[in-house]
C-alpha cells in the first residue's frame, strides 16, 4: 500500500479501485476526486453503512457520482487485525445479478491461502446486511457494558437478525443473504470481538457514559450510530416493526436509559416466536 | 428443589415432570422409573441430543416409554450460571402443533421477571436444533483451541447453521426454528460462553489433546460427541451435504488432525454462496 496525496498520481494506470471511505464521507470524497477518476474502472466498496441524508447504499452513492460501471461490495466477518496476521477467514464479494464474469474475477483476485471468497449476486442485500448489523452490534456492546450476560446477548443476536432481515427484505434483499456470511457471519464477529468499534462504543454507553461524550472521545467513525438513525427512519416510513433498533434509538438520540429500555424489551407481551417474527414483514 | 431417592415419593402429587436426564441415558432412567410415573402428567424435556442407537429425539423416547401425553421441550440460550444469578434471558417452549392451551400454560409457568418465554409449535425442529448446535459448538471450541480467530469462528457459525438447518428441514423441521432462539440463539451462547461443556471439550481437542483422553477426564456428558455420530449417520443416509459435521467426525472418531481438517474446509472449491447453501437441501 502506497499513500499518495496527488489525485492524478493516485489513479494513474489503475485497473481496480477499492473504496474504503466511511459511508457518510463517500459523497464528499468522491466529489473532490471525481475529475480524476478514470471511467469504466471497476470499484469495490468496503463501507458498511447507509447515507443519512439520502438513505442510499455505498454502491448507489458511487454510481450517482461516478457514473455506471462494474461495482462490487466486499463484506463478511473480517476483523482487520486477524486478516493482517494471516488467520483464516471467509468473505463475500457481491455484485449485481448478471455480472457473473466480473464476480468471478473479483473472487479470484481476493482469494488467498487463508481467505476464502464466496460470490453473492444480491448486492443490495449484502450492503444492507453490512450496515444493519452495526446497529445490533452497538446494542450488543451496551449489554456487555451492563454485564447482562451471554444468554440475553444471544437472544439479541437472534432477534436482531430477524428484525434487520425484515427491513432488508422489505427493501428488496434476499433473506438468504442475511442468514449468510455478510449477515449472520459478520454480525457474530462484530458482536463478540473485543476490537469492534461499534461494540466497544456500545460497551461504554452500557457502563453509563453519555453516547455523545463517548463519540466525541473516539477517533474515527462508529458506523452503527448514524445507521441507527437511518434505519429507524426507514422502518417508520415502511411501518416495519424493529423493537431493538427503536430501543437503541431511544438510548442514542432520546436520552433514554439502557436499563429501562432492556426491561421494556423483556416485558413485551409474550407471543409465539413465529407470529412475532412474521409481524410486519 | 428437593432430592428424593425413593421413586414413589418422587412422583407423589406431581402436576408436571421436568426431565433433565442427558439424552443417551433417558431410556435407562425411564425404564427404571416407568412403574412409578403417573399417567397423563405432562412432561417437559430439557435434554439436547439424539439417541445414538435409535436416532430418536428426547420427546420420542419419553413417549415410547411412558405413553402418549402432553410433552414440551424447553430450549434456547440459557447458560445455567447466568439464570441462577437472575440475569435476563429468553427461552422457547415447544409443543406439538394443536396443543395451544398446554403451550400457553407452559409459557406462563416458566415466565419470570427476568425470563421471557416464546411459544413454538415445531417440537421436532426445536429438539433437532438443540441437539445439532452442540456439534457446531464442539467445532467452535476446536477453533478456539487452535487460536484461529473470530473471523473463521463466525464463518463456522454461519455455515454451520446452514448445514444443520439443511438436515433439520430434511427431517421435517421448520427453517424458522433454526433461525430463532432455539437454533441461532442457542448456537451463539454455546459457541461463545467459556462455561459451555461442548465448547470447552473442543477447545482442549484444538490444543492438541486426544478426544478420548479429554472425554475420559471430564465429569458428565458432552452431548455434541454422540450427537456428531448420530448426525453424520443421518446425513449420509439422507445424502445431505454436511462438511463441518463430517470434518468434526474425522477429528473425533477417525483420528484426523484438526489443522488439516480446517485447511481442507478452507480449500473447498470456491462457489457462489447460495448455490452451496441450497445444495442437497
Amino acid at each position: 500500500v502506497r499513500f499518495v496525496a496527488d489525485p492524478v498520481a493516485l489513479f494513474k494506470d489503475v485497473t481496480l479501485i477499492i473504496c474504503a471511505v466511511p459511508t457518510q464521507y463517500i459523497r464528499a470524497a468522491l466529489e473532490r476526486l471525481k475529475p480524476h477518476v478514470p471511467p469504466a474502472v471497476p470499484i469495490v466498496s468496503i463501507a458498511k453503512g447507509i447515507e443519512i441524508s439520502t438513505l442510499k447504499r455505498p454502491s448507489q452513492i458511487i454510481t450517482e457520482l461516478l457514473g455506471s460501471r462494474f461495482i462490487a461490495a466486499l463484506s463478511g466477518p473480517s476483523i482487520a487485525g486477524e486478516l493482517a496476521r494471516g488467520l483464516p477467514a471467509t468473505m463475500v464479494v457481491a455484485t449485481e445479478g448478471g455480472n457473473g464474469e466480473f464476480a468471478k474475477w473479483m473472487q479470484e483476485l481476493f482469494t488467498t491461502s487463508f481467505l476464502r471468497i464466496y460470490r453473492n449476486d444480491d448486492l443490495l442485500g449484502v450492503e444492507f446486511a453490512g450496515a444493519l448489523k452495526n446497529v445490533i452490534a452497538v446494542a450488543a456492546g451496551i449489554l456487555d457494558g451492563m454485564r447482562a450476560g451471554n444468554n440475553v446477548k444471544a437472544a439479541l443476536l437472534a432477534r436482531g437478525l430477524v428484525e434487520i432481515t425484515r427491513l432488508g427484505v422489505a427493501m428488496g434483499a434476499k433473506p438468504e443473504t442475511f442468514a449468510g456470511l455478510a449477515g449472520l457471519g459478520d454480525l457474530v464477529t462484530t458482536c463478540f470481538s473485543p476490537e469492534g468499534r461499534n461494540r466497544s462504543f456500545g460497551q461504554r454507553v452500557g457502563q453509563g457514559e453519555k453516547p455523545q461524550v463517548v463519540l466525541a472521545s473516539m477517533v474515527g467513525v462508529v458506523e452503527g450510530v448514524p445507521t441507527c438513525e437511518s434505519v429507524v427512519r426507514l422502518a417508520r416510513a415502511l411501518r416495519i416493526e424493529m423493537p431493538i433498533a427503536e430501543s437503541l434509538h431511544g438510548v442514542l438520540f432520546e436520552g433514554l436509559n439502557p436499563r429501562s429500555q432492556l426491561a421494556d424489551l423483556m416485558a413485551r407481551e409474550s407471543k409465539a416466536e413465529m407470529q412475532e417474527r412474521n409481524a410486519g414483514g
